[in-house]
């Protein structure tokens, strides 16, 4: 009954190698571009090796646990993990922060707290943020001890009945002059704030959003430092109270928490005052530009889909190797059951979801790019390119997240019902995915911004005036271009999307106009027009990633790659763009005709795009080269030992460790017997 | 710190309150229709009080205990179940079964048993198998003892590395003539029996699927009694390896279990005879007709497209309660924030799920008529309706754990971040949905399936032979037969479903036929033909379920209700039909071509849907009549009081019993202070 591991053959399935032996591309190569070189492919090993070697347990064995000790090994592991990255970086780069605390919550460790890091918003936002809005006194006397970590803190914004919609928050900062203090209050219960990773237990410290009066008039949503906790005792401060929202369906240790305050003084001096100031004798000084706040926002969606698009790439992994070493349903009677993936269906649901992740990381690639180049204009205080960056990020992170989401569950009932288990990790992964969907701004909210500024720039289009790049495919349609013909070849599938991309914003704009004739307010007109704005900020949003894709693959970067790896790369980008468009080929019939040859044509190349990856499946999710250690999967491993893996980590489960359970003395029997 | 009810109002939600006074109907009304008539309404209601009246605590909660603690806890909720209805049944109506066993693993009972049941096995498919498939004397000796609960049992058929295709089983019963006895074995690891609901350790017996030998040669797959565990001791007897198959992301107590059998002999006579035998002398006598074990599945199946689409509507109902007291995002500035249903985007999330949960409430009522008509006839011999019946129960299963699971995970995000906590109880819901994907036939597996009954049936109609009831549709484009004109009225959107259902159907048969001239065999050619086939089916099943609705709401039963009941029916009815339309309409552009103006008022009517939905939505989904404690949710409950809900629950967490823990002490505290 023991979870003896010999019961795991030291071997790697047959099926698998067969795959690996016949790869037509070099996996290394790919593993050295997935990861920008083979030096940073080389420093992620080494960083993997380091932090998971001592690490045995596998991580689903966390799923035994009761709530409260699956938390204290979330506290556990996530210190731990903190120790180890700080000695990695003293050890490689003393001063340095490539390291520590840069990785603290970069997928790269996602192995080691499996449960989810209270401590991943301390580092994500909160040290950002005291340092963006904060005075440098501030920084000193505060932040540095934050980013030291000597005090424990996270960055308190939502409440209970306030999410995306920033102005509607509740919590009050009332300023007392007589006493040079701000008066902090929940004025209700819906202003309880409520969801901040680590705010449960795991902060002494906060950095709280709230509505700053002074003498009874809104200032509009400000930062204050709030102590939370006794740093001796961690007893809650008075007038605070404090505590952990409950069990989530994913996240479990991340130690979301909710906070109400009663009547709590802070010194003036708490509040964030690099922008906007309160003075002594409660005037208030307005900050020359907000941008800067909004800037934190647009980085973290730029994270969101770098790890949604990564969580794709894990889930894709996991099922691809499972398809390959399950073998069911004969395609020709009589004959062995073949290995799943080479039933077309199968093929169908895997391959696209490749293709979609890669997609994707290459998207946040160039959005990263856009980010920092951003940020420097902005730091010679030229914004211009600000709202071409917020509405890519708010379109890419809504599209990625749900794709994600979508995908890496699609991925898991691929695995049939194995992938039911936890076990296989594919809930988690689909859990941790379906999280991204509705935080740092709701999906549709966001999509519904995109849509706005299409309507924009379509405005601007009609008018002949110039548009952002990522618009710039607008003009033509605006002013009355029909599309070419249809060639279906890569540059036209994208031409393709990027037209009816702007037919959707055509008619939104067509059914925005027309409501607002009819006197309806610009609001409610909006509103009205809502599905449309989204559906077209959708097309857009595709359009670019696969542009992106494109170019990446077919830009200058190709000479620098062996042909074998470009020939796989194409046919990964045929796949995503012939999917892409069947996906979207309602959206695409409503403006361009197409023949019955041209569509029998799109379903062909479809299928052909599959047989084509069939043969370096394995091969490309091994270049994504995630350690078995982050897959955590019974069903996805790299030696395939799927069966035996399975096996013997149900037989670990406690149920397992004794033959008959307590209850067959205490309920069972006595029922049964009481039947006879 | 403690959970005090009290913080819960004992009032309704005001923003609820007013849209149930303002009902176009009486909830009364649809509450009747929905569950029958009066008559059963005041049954389901009486049943449910009786059940749940002395259940306290919030079924959620459990999600804070162990998994041991989780299944120990499922084992005393279902006996005190089964003990609750064996009374019942007592009461009103001894020695009937109409509540007890009939109702033990019915949907009213799911507020009971929140973990999930670890007898559900035993009760759905064990004793009705052994009931068709074993002798009087098998039924007499054994089959009765199950039914009265003296022994606890399962069907154990799956394996490790067997699933769907059930020929593929491994599991071996060797026919040994010198002692009449069978020696059962598994070969392999992957020959293990491994998922049967309750095997873990709530079984002492079960009914094993294994491949009868005889002398080394196989006689196909026959169904054996076997003992596991001793009766007084519940220990495992001689040569049988069983266990939990561990975690899983749903039905956490099911106690699905594993199991490995090594040279157990049990005797002849333990085989279910009453259609295959083994004489003593090893003779094997087939079975005249293998239709009945066929039967059994056929009849899940049914179950399963009812308890999905229950799943919808219980997701639905707390979606819908929570868009109507959640407040958020002023439509025009400086307005106050409306409840959230009245972006239209969010009416988009919501509604069509309440319309395509009563579709497929709808087509599970016929398919059960069919169900039955086709057993009468069965009885009498006739076996013809059995492969319309086979293929129908295969489409909706499919299609409706499909669209429940993506269904509900929609619901569950348009409830937004809050949608994320288990409280919520969404997240459960999805993942009971999620599971019927891929139990009970694989769902490609059975969409598959049922793209080769449209084959055969087209190209009957081809020849002009007669077709099944629910392929008559072909027999028009089959022979050539163009669309007429779409004029968009009901029985027209039904027509245009089944013609593009049609082309499919045409598609997939040319180009099998196309692969079968090119020297194809016909497993490869179909194979290759599969993402058509099961697109195809696809169509198919939605087309049946869209004739099914419309049927429902203009047939003779309308008479029966009141208009203002048929008004909201009807309006549902539209909203399911063009949004299924919508839906679908890249496959209807490729064969019956739109104008622009057309498009625009298919996108109109599905905004004059949402729209005239609105006010009703909250009494329909009160119609459904789910008790709070079915629902389970802080989100959804009948009061709306959904923030206190949420704050009182998270008040019982454990973690939330003390102010400090002891993480703090041990790990964080020292961490913190050696930054000092």
């Amino acid at each position: 009954m023991s979870g003896k591991k010999d019961v795991i053959p030291h071997t790697v399935n047959p099926d698998l190698l067969r795959e690996r032996r016949a790869a037509s591309f070099r996996v290394y190569e790919f593993a050295c571009w997935w990861h920008g070189g083979a030096e940073k492919l080389r420093f992620k090993r080494d960083l993997e090796q380091e932090i998971f070697k001592d690490l045995t347990d596998h991580n689903t064995l966390l799923h035994y646990k009761s709530h409260e000790e699956i938390c204290e090994m979330a506290v556990k592991q996530s210190i731990e993990l903190a120790k180890k990255l700080r000695a990695m970086q003293a050890r490689s780069n003393p001063g340095g922060n490539e390291i520590w605390p840069k990785l603290y919550s970069s997928s790269m460790v996602w192995g080691a707290v499996p449960a989810g890091h209270p401590f991943a918003v301390q580092y994500a936002m909160m040290v950002d943020a005291i340092k963006k809005q904060g005075t440098d006194e501030q920084w000193e006397r505060f932040g540095k001890r934050v980013e030291n970590f000597e005090i424990c803190g996270t960055y308190a914004q939502t409440e209970l009945g306030h999410g995306t919609f920033l102005r509607g928050l509740e919590t009050r900062a009332d300023y007392d002059r007589t006493t040079d203090e701000f008066v902090l209050n929940s004025p209700t219960l819906s202003a309880y704030k409520w969801w901040p990773g680590g705010l449960g237990h795991c902060s002494n410290y906060c950095l709280l959003v709230a509505q700053l009066y002074i003498d009874d008039t809104p200032k509009g949503v400000q930062m204050f430092i709030v102590q939370l906790r006794d740093e001796e005792t961690h007893l809650p401060l008075p007038g605070i109270d404090i505590g952990e929202i409950g069990h989530k369906m994913g996240f479990y240790g991340a130690n979301n928490g909710f906070l109400g305050l009663k009547n709590v003084r802070i010194p003036r001096t708490n509040m964030l005052m690099r922008n906007a100031k309160v003075l002594p004798n409660g005037t208030f000084v307005k900050s020359p530009a907000s941008v800067l706040t909004y800037f934190t926002m647009v980085m973290m969606r730029c994270v969101i889909v770098q790890n949604s698009s990564t969580l794709l790439a894990v889930a894709a992994t996991i099922a691809t190797r499972y398809s390959f070493v399950r073998r069911q349903s004969p395609i020709n009677p009589n004959e062995p059951e073949p290995q799943i993936i080479d039933h077309v269906t199968q093929q169908l649901k895997v391959f696209p979801e490749i293709a979609i992740s890669i997609a994707y990381q290459l998207a946040a690639k160039s959005l990263w790019s856009l980010y920092y180049e951003t940020y420097a204009d902005i730091e010679r205080g030229d914004y211009t390119r600000l709202p071409e960056l917020h509405n890519l990020s708010c379109a890419l992170k809504a599209l990625c997240a749900a794709d994600s989401n979508v995908g890496a569950e699609r991925l898991r009932l691929a695995c049939g019902g194995h992938g039911y288990l936890t076990s296989a990790n594919l809930h988690r992964i689909v859990a941790a995915a379906a999280a991204a969907c509705t935080y740092e701004g709701e999906n549709t909210v966001l999509l519904l911004q995109v849509g706005r500024f299409l309507i924009k720039s379509w405005s601007a289009a009609i008018a002949g005036k110039p548009l952002t790049p990522t618009a710039s495919y607008l003009a033509g349609p605006a002013q009355g271009k029909a599309f070419g013909p249809w060639t279906g070849d890569w540059a036209n599938i994208v031409a393709t999307l990027q037209y009816a991309a702007a037919n959707k914003v055509r008619l939104a704009y067509e059914n925005l106009a027309q409501r607002l004739k009819q006197g309806q307010s610009e609001g409610e007109a909006a509103n009205n027009t809502g599905i449309e704005l989204t559906q077209a900020a959708e097309l857009h949003g595709r359009s670019f990633v696969a542009a992106t894709f494109l170019a990446h693959v077919t830009g200058s970067e190709a000479a620098e790659r062996s042909a074998a790896l470009n020939r796989v790369l194409q046919r990964l980008l045929e796949l995503y763009l012939v999917h892409t468009t069947l996906r979207h080929l309602s959206d695409i019939l409503q403006c361009i005709s197409f023949s019955d040859v041209e569509l029998r044509s799109l379903q062909t190349r479809l299928e052909t795009a599959l047989k084509q990856l069939r043969p370096d499946a394995v091969p490309i999710v091994d270049g994504f080269d995630f350690p078995d250690r982050l897959l955590s999967s019974t069903l996805g491993s790299y030696d395939g030992n799927v069966y035996e893996r399975m096996f013997d980590l149900a037989k670990q489960s406690p149920l397992n460790q004794q033959s008959v359970p307590k209850s067959f003395h205490t309920v069972l029997k006595p029922f049964l017997k009481s039947n006879l």
